[in-house]
């Protein structure tokens, strides 16, 4: 199979958008921006054996692959419209290529967004996304705008992603010992957030005007947290007993799954700082946007995150956050 | 050294632009994209080993992965504006990163381009770049244009650095047998149009309103110019002995220069279509953009390339095209 082919694969299966003016096909595309509007540009590549094994079932290397790049544009409260996909392929692999697309296209599809452009090459494993939104112009939400006596929120729960990365033996548990034994049912709930995650588009938009500064949680809580402080020149207070947990991370792994909720990463949860007086209000645009949103500590002077125990003292995290060059 | 220092060695060294609203460090980009004018994307990568040996000087590696896709923008007729940056390095080398936005870097300045966001993770050394542009609404020129008639163009000289390929032993000569022996300073002048293309942007701009159709020369001139004839849906007949080269591919190849020009690729000139009555037009448009163009041949009813020698025979290249999953 050539390369011809294979673009000739994916274009016969991509969607497509009106205000894509030329899609695949051409040596670029070309894609309307409605006025009043800001383009919202993120880009992320995943590699097989650094972050996801390479025996991953393609169509989770492709859901997951775009998953990333659209928390990303959720964080801004972008409209995700398109992407651009350059994919390495080892050896050209039609029935690899579909299960992929199955999984990126899905997801694509469901969140309305056209492929309009990319390319295949020869070479490991690796899946380099670009993603393209679009946000009422001055609306974004940014790390940089979090303001002292903000509450600091995130969406849904934290941790079940890490714990799949335990469990499968990937990394080392936060306890030091042996990964507990757990029930096939829940260990199968935790790996599909791992395998899929969800990002929060509509939650993003939902935050338009509300929220302060939003990151989404990739690297860890903590860290992703760090970022909006240092950019926002201000400090943070989390509560490590706050942070929302599945029945299923509860089950695996009780008392310690506060290190992986804290520092574990992959969740592609929003965080987000908002003033007190707009609780209600965000509380409900949340709930308009399906999913769960809880208040984990506030946005103090100073520098740094600063979390605390369920008695207020310092607490420290014994699993470390994922760092590509550590 | 941490993933963040590198995006912060980055970072400090990336020019910004006043249409950027928000560049590197936060989850996405925000970018002004002015009223009238439509946003031009593509994405190419590089793959070491690949597209280039793995010993290639990291200058050159940066040089050449941006030049790749603003020559796709140029065969738009875009001016580039913007871009993101996905690398994957197999260890956070900063002396490494250092030379390769030497090279990456130097271009874009010299277009005028910011570098406005992207991710580095660990990996096999892969360079996916995704370039932006803008062009005046309905103006971007397209492979799907070209009409019965038109004489076919191409920009600068064919086959400079599919000579370097084969001279520095990567490919084998369109004959067959050994690469000829050349003086060294005619191997540099080949070897640095393979390190150094020059993308055709100004050329690009300059076509606009004039050519029908256009590409850039990246596969090789037979198979691109292949590209424009079946989404336009005409043939296209070339005079091999007509294609433009250089003093130095003359004097190292001799009569078997044709194949490395009509099949060798990796030239990053462009190809284009106009009607006969806008030669001049033409011919003074590429003069002011600093280029020389030459007209190889012309568009026809049917499909398919029929290149011809001298005496006007069917002439067949002994050279295949690059072919990533060939």
């Amino acid at each position: 199979m050539a390369e011809f082919d294979l673009i000739e694969l994916i274009r016969n299966r991509a969607a497509t958008r009106n205000d894509v003016v030329l899609g695949i096909g051409d040596d670029a595309a070309l894609l309307h921006v409605p006025a009043g509007h800001e383009l919202v540009v993120t880009a992320d590549t995943l590699n097989a054996g650094v972050h996801f094994p390479g025996d991953t079932a393609p169509a989770d290397v492709g859901w997951k692959a775009l998953a990333a790049n659209l928390s990303d544009l959720a964080s801004m409260g972008a409209r995700p419209a398109w992407c651009t996909l350059s994919l390495s392929l080892p050896q050209a692999d039609a029935g690899w290529l579909d299960g992929f697309l199955d999984g990126f296209l899905g997801l694509a599809e469901a969140h309305g967004i056209a492929l309009a452009g990319g390319d295949t090459t020869r070479g490991p494993l690796s899946v380099a996304v670009t993603a393209m939104g679009l946000v009422e112009t001055g609306a974004a939400l940014r790390r940089d705008r979090a303001r002292v006596g903000d509450d600091v929120w995130v969406t849904g729960t934290l941790g079940d992603a890490a714990a799949a990365l335990v469990l499968g033996g990937h990394v080392p548990p936060p306890s030091g010992a042996a990964p507990p034994a757990v029930a096939a049912a829940i260990a199968a709930q935790l790996a599909d957030r791992l395998r899929r995650p969800t990002p929060r588009v509509e939650a993003g938009r939902a935050l338009l005007g509300l929220a302060h500064a939003c990151v989404d949680v990739s690297d860890g809580l903590l860290a992703d947290l760090g970022h909006v402080c240092r950019r926002s020149g201000v400090g943070a207070e989390v509560a490590i007993d706050a942070l929302p947990a599945s029945a299923a991370l509860r089950a695996a792994f009780g008392e310690q799954r506060h290190a992986l909720q804290a520092a574990g990463g992959d969740d592609y949860e929003l965080c987000f700082t908002a003033p007190p007086m707009l609780r209600e209000a965000v509380a409900l645009a949340l709930e308009q946007a399906g999913v769960d949103g809880t208040r984990i500590g506030r946005i103090v002077a100073g520098a740094g995150v600063r979390a605390v125990d369920a008695q207020g003292a310092p607490w420290q995290s014994t699993h470390a956050g994922y760092e590509h060059f550590g």
